[in-house]
């Protein structure tokens, strides 16, 4: 159900009035509102599990372990919070005898930018959706958010958002601190409003680069934080391949299939010996799996048009057609050679959402590094190697250049949410060289420096106070 | 004198060649590289100050000041290499009990972007020039720099140049770390090269913005990192103006003239109590300054272009009129009052580039608020007051919000080079919330994070390898 503009301009003007009274709460507040939020969430799932379930068809356990990851994610930022360390804080005294000049006393920290529209994904309904990871970094960080709802699951949004809205409230935060709201015009209007002062965002490529355009395009440009998805590539090396070749192939198709591929971080692209037998053992495995619903009629429509180009095109071999069912689709397998692969990069390097993925076979291991420098930009990139692999370090040289995540011997679905943790990589990945929408260090997104030059303490944020001296 | 295409290209491909091996370089080696870029600088300053004298205008004092300020901040981006924090490492341990599953093994750094463009500013052919901060900071980072150099010092840039080149050489930096370049076409070229990875920027809003706006455009955007400039008003409260009035006029007259007011610090906003004895004190003090050339023609022309709309306004008091003469203009001071300001914000608040700024008359302290509550984002914003004026508070919560910089009882100019400095601030002081080009976190804009995933030791990069665990 798509808003009235009276309701979106409502939405908006209380964010932009509890912008400083949220952002200003001491840090450890905010820490106790994100932690009720997760109590409550974690008390309501009995309630919004079915619902998350009929809305996105995606199995109940999946969805229990999401919404798990989704309360853990709040109380991890609580705990950031805690400590502090999300102020950045840097003092420098006073020094009369700096090189420069004499040197005035300066106390930096970081401060909330104001209210943020955070755009939610489809297939997480909870971990990236109304209370996940972007709306868990801007809360911490000090903005207001003003969600805008996936269209694939509209219930469970508003039931979730009236979960944060209850939970904050009841904590102390001004009202207008948290607002979820409907429809891809209303969306378009946040991204432009000068209330909002950052945009989060999780999505399709194309609708991504369309709001980071308006986003750039206002007379004061924000900062948009597009995560727009990515192909994972996973390379094999001859060595790996000879001696993992049986778990390398269970692995994959574990992985590019697991919620029925509808992860950003899919393995899209498995590069193999073309002697391996991995390709083989991999066909077996695909041919033995079930069908699993998609999200929604649009992604498997999108889903159908994009594995048409691919199963169509004179370069693909289709080693195993997945079949649509009442079920949903049942996994697909294709495969290519490095040479045909390049030559129709534009073609197979394009990101498919669901579960198909893309076999290439070369014939010697130097053709990684070819495969290698031509990707775009991804959010992961693999090896399955042996250290001692002479390919092995000119890759990962490649590979760095090129993926905010590289992994050695693994998968990259099931995205550990940790401190360390990076989910970001260069354009088109995602938008930003600062974003990430897991780890800890998404809420530096939200934030920016101020420094105080000669300020009496009584007029310094309490922050600032009584910092250590660099 | 433009460059042909050809050299560009060479440029740029140098760059790009360069980019992996300066990136990899141990941070030790970069900081002796920089080391010695500040020693051949000093060395050669009985050459680069009469070139920077004769093509700017600047006297020499003021040339050999910013020329040490130059090489001390390079030794500080040293300094800061030797510490290893530029790494900025995060390690979360393997933990098979993490509350979200297995927990990998994730060691995150961050790595230089590649090749940045660095655009010059006019007013400090030093310290924002060829080897500025921005250059600092990117070679620093791990980023080579082509250099577009400003049109008001060409031969200077190219001298500057040469010793910066020829000292990266003589520390084993590659072939095309380092160029410049010359032209505008050219920079607009730059901005839109797929080799280069960011733009730093310094100069005016209307080319800044139309660069950012390339930038953005890009199929692949870049970060613009520009600063274009602010009119850094300065609050005086009733009790500071009773206090302490002859003190804060010949400090405000001091920094407004200070470079013939050619700093994007410059003070271009006095408030005063219409009662207060201040500006006729400053007026008193204007008289006494004499001509002090601009930096060129083109800047002459701007200024008395602006200079011409704001006299010729009719909520406008001329104080003193400066006259443009041989050795350039003497300095102009004007007065308004808070509401004529406010009914004619678009013109009176908007920068001039030169000797004059604006003292604005109000009857009551509450019109502080008013003002602060409409002026635009700024590189700095200054209260003058007593720490218990009740103004002050909601005075400073106003300006927080608009302000990279906040400076108690103090002015805006002589920006101190040191770690916690911040220059930066909203939009349209700068382009992104991360930019500062004074400070050691100036590094920061040149970088983006990598996280590696159960990367066995020895093919980690080398930041990594034994890093304290969180």
């Amino acid at each position: 159900v798509p808003m009235s503009s009276t309701e979106l301009e409502a939405a908006l003007g209380a964010a932009a009035e509890a912008s400083r009274r949220w952002g200003r709460l001491p840090a450890a507040d905010r820490a106790r509102a994100l932690r009720r939020i997760a109590d409550a969430l974690d008390q309501a799932g009995h309630d919004l599990v079915p619902l998350a379930q009929r809305e996105t068809q995606l199995p109940a356990p999946r969805l229990r372990g999401e919404l798990a990851r989704t309360t853990f994610q709040l109380r991890l930022f609580a705990r950031e919070l805690d400590g502090g360390a999300c102020h950045g804080v840097i003092v420098d005294r006073a020094d009369p005898d700096w090189p420069t000049g004499p040197r005035p006393e300066l106390r930096r920290m970081l401060i909330p930018l104001g209210p943020v529209a955070v755009f939610a994904a489809s297939n997480f309904p909870f971990a990236f959706s109304v209370a996940g990871g972007d709306t868990a970094a801007a809360l911490a960080a000090g903005c207001p958010v003003v969600l805008k709802a996936h269209p694939g699951h509209p219930q469970l949004s508003d039931r979730t958002g009236e979960i944060v809205s209850t939970a904050l409230a009841a904590s102390g935060a001004p009202e207008g601190t948290f607002a979820v709201v409907h429809g891809v015009s209303e969306g378009r209007e946040l991204v432009l409003n000068p209330r909002i002062r950052a945009v989060a965002f999780t999505g399709s490529h194309t609708g991504g680069r369309a709001l980071f355009d308006l986003a750039v395009s206002r007379p004061d440009p924000i900062p948009f934080y597009g995560e727009l998805g990515s192909l994972n590539p996973v390379f094999v090396t001859e060595r790996a391949a000879r001696a993992r070749g049986a778990e390398i192939a269970a692995g994959y198709v574990d992985s590019y299939t697991l919620g029925a591929g509808q992860f950003c971080t899919k393995p899209g692209l498995l590069l193999v010996p073309s002697t391996s037998d991995i390709t083989e053992r991999a066909v077996a495995s695909v041919l033995a799996r079930s069908a699993a619903p998609l999200l929604n009629a649009r992604i498997s429509a999108g889903y159908a048009s994009t594995l048409a180009t691919l199963t169509e095109h004179d370069a693909i071999d289709v080693l195993v057609a997945g079949v649509m069912g009442e079920d949903g689709p049942t996994p697909t397998l294709l495969s290519t050679s490095v040479s045909a692969l390049l030559a129709h990069r534009d073609v197979l390097l394009a990101e498919c959402f669901g579960p198909t993925s893309l076999v290439v076979h070369y014939a010697s291991e130097r053709e990684l590094l070819d495969v290698a420098a031509e990707i775009e930009g991804q959010l992961t990139a693999t090896v399955h190697g042996d250290d001692h692999d002479e390919i092995v370090p000119p890759l990962l040289e490649e590979l760095v250049e090129r993926a905010g995540r590289v992994l050695w011997n693994g998968w990259p679905t099931g995205v550990s949410v940790t401190p360390a943790m990076h989910h970001g990589g260069p354009y088109p990945a995602t938008t930003s060289v600062l974003h990430t929408s897991v780890g800890t260090e998404a809420i530096r997104r939200f934030l920016r420096p101020v420094v105080f030059q000669n300020m009496p303490t009584r007029l310094l944020p309490e922050p600032l106070r009584t910092p250590p001296v660099a």
